[in-house]
């Protein structure tokens, strides 16, 4: 029987549900007598590299299970991606501290970390089982049916357009939120969650799955406009025109690169600056405003989808049960059963690992810029309980008196 | 006895309980016969000068509480400051319908609107009671112990720069929330709620009750980075440099302004994009992010404050009764009593009609940039039940057994 210790990490953006994953394999983990000790690295693949661990298995119950409800990443993140020569340093790492199973907590990238140590391992005949835990708040992992962390964010994303639409309401005009999302509209689109009866907002959803087109994202607008004298836009930071290049990329001056080679689209208003300018200057309209939903998106404390926590911690305990139980290395997937149950299933980790996920067709209206029922359909469940709801008065006018 | 309609409006910025304060004074006005009808002027006193009412006496009980439990304004808002001409368009609508009673739901200048229409209708001898609903996000209201509407906001605020100060643990860096409040830096403050342990953020406070300095701002950045290997900051979008035009003015290239004299702070992200430029250019920081907080911070759907909540239901009931009762026109004030309760008292329209509340002294900590423990204090029994609570990992070092 496989024993020693197991390692665990997060990487990549935190979400609002992450720790509950950690928490999950954490807790699973103590079940097993042949787990030794249980190790977490801090700052993601990085501390294994670093030998920066923290002993897991001296936390209480009760401080887990607060952590379990905190948000962000309890034992922080990377944006390092990992090549051949970083994945054999953190082999290393793992092999001298008697790792016989890692367990990472992250997204596409992630996963592709995980299948090259997996690759190392079986090169050396090193007993290690290595196990990809799935996260994004982008919903982009190929494979799954929807990525823990995203419920929540998309929770966020519509309590907070829902408030920004009534507040459109109430003091009318133009106002466009800009939601993260590089190729992925899974999050954008999840405004459309705001919505209770006609009239709502948002009354515009563009996605990266669609070419960005100005003339025509102006044109909506003034039409939304002339129809209801305001207009509520949801847009990606991932929007791009022909080319593919996005327009938030065109707009940096000087253009920020992480790791991945990725430029950075959020912690910067420029993109919503430029577009409520355009629709400004361009249609005359009058009291504009944009907002940038940012970093709140991610992990903003308190508002997290009941469901995306409980699948968060299943998907740590299912990882756990993998690595003791299974015969191979994988990525935990989510799949749906009806609407609305879930299962888990292991698949191979070159099928997420580095790929990439966007919406499908048939959750795209045919015009581009709103979602179908069959994406409300999607994503209602993942919600959870207690979602929001607005209401408006329905009382009659009263006639006018005076004469004018 | 008076007999005769009751008119009543919401004015200025939305919050995520005005209409609990619509519904408080709806639901305690249909216990009065004297009372004919309800009517709801759309838009603010802008509905009142164009007959544009809406009766609220048809409403049933179960939708006002659905709309109670709605954020932003459901009769509609407006931003014009009436002058004197305007106000006797107001008060001839109200006459011409045969209104004896006029309640206005709103912060500093709906109450100055109120004191000219209460000072029309006693010139001209007509039987009109008018009474001031207090609400705004900014608590700048004076003799209130705190404004309907601050309450929630600043839990928003906290909650969201709980979660973004979790995030920046996750992944180290600079990151600055921007926050609403032109004069009055009390929903700025709020930030310092989400701090459970030392080590937590915000980690530097600037409000607009103190002169901005740049150098000294940048100078505090680089000594939290340099004790914490990050930093999170919150920021009023008010702050200012000597002469007191605040830094977003002076960045506005083409100021916009509303009917109030005021320049739109909200909806860009200009201000938190300068700092942080500055931040990278002048102290050579890596991964230096803001968000600004905009329209969110107003109107989020979900996360208002039960204390909030039954207050702004309370003034709106207390309101009516003086409506009734009282033989005077004035503004429904909170007072504190201990740690926590509070009361309600109708003062003087000209007290709270557009004057303006700053931060005293003694919630700002000498060196200018942070709060004190009075000032939280004071904010924590507004805030509610179930504040989230950050936890994070206790865990003791693991040994390093690699020798490089």
């Amino acid at each position: 029987m496989r024993s020693g210790k197991l390692v665990i990490a997060q990487g990549g953006g935190p979400t609002a549900v992450i720790n509950q994953s950690l928490v999950g394999a954490v807790l699973e983990a103590r079940l097993f007598p042949q787990i030794e000790r249980i190790y977490g690295a801090r700052y993601g693949v990085r501390g294994i590299v670093d030998e920066d661990f923290v002993d897991l298995s001296v936390e209480s119950r009760a401080n887990l299970e607060a952590v379990a409800a905190t948000s962000s990443s309890a034992l922080g993140s990377t944006r390092d991606k990992p090549d051949l020569a970083y994945c054999r340093n953190i082999f290393a790492s793992l092999k001298a501290h008697g790792a016989s199973w890692f367990l990472y907590i992250g997204g596409n990238d992630s996963a592709d970390t995980v299948r090259i140590v997996s690759e190392e391992a079986a090169r050396e005949s090193y007993d290690l089982r290595s196990i990809h835990i799935p996260k994004t708040i982008d919903n982009d992992l190929m494979e799954n049916d929807h990525a823990p962390g995203f419920p929540s964010a998309a929770r966020f994303v519509a309590q907070a357009v829902m408030g920004a639409d009534l507040d459109n309401r109430s003091l009318p005009g133009v106002y466009v939120a800009v939601v993260m999302g590089r190729h992925s509209g899974f999050l954008t689109a999840a405004s459309a969650a705001a919505r209770t009866v006609e009239g709502d907002g948002p009354h515009l959803i563009y996605l990266p799955e669609r070419t960005f087109d100005k003339a025509k994202f102006l044109s909506e607008i003034q039409t939304v406009h002339d129809r209801l004298g305001r207009c509520v836009v949801a847009l990606s930071e991932g929007i791009h025109d022909t080319d593919g290049t996005p327009l938030s990329i065109k707009l940096a001056k000087t253009a920020e690169t992480d790791a991945h080679g990725n430029v950075q689209l959020s912690g910067t208003g420029a993109l919503g600056d430029l577009l409520c300018g355009e629709i400004k200057s361009k249609l005359g309209l009058k009291r504009v405003r944009g907002d940038t939903f940012g970093y709140l998106q991610r992990s903003f404390a308190g508002c997290a989808s009941d469901v995306d926590r409980r699948e968060a911690r299943e998907v740590g305990e299912f990882a756990v049960k993998q690595a003791i139980w299974g015969a191979v290395d994988g990525s935990v997937t989510i799949r749906r059963i009806g609407n609305y149950a879930i299962d888990y299933a292991l698949v191979e980790l070159a099928k997420v690992g580095g790929k990439t996920k966007v919406m499908p067709d048939e959750f795209i209206a045919p015009w581009g810029s709103d979602v179908t029922p069959a994406f409300l359909e999607y994503l209602r469940p993942l919600l959870g309980r207690d979602v929001p709801q607005s209401a408006h008065l329905r009382g009659g006018d009263i006639a006018k008196v005076l004469k004018r």
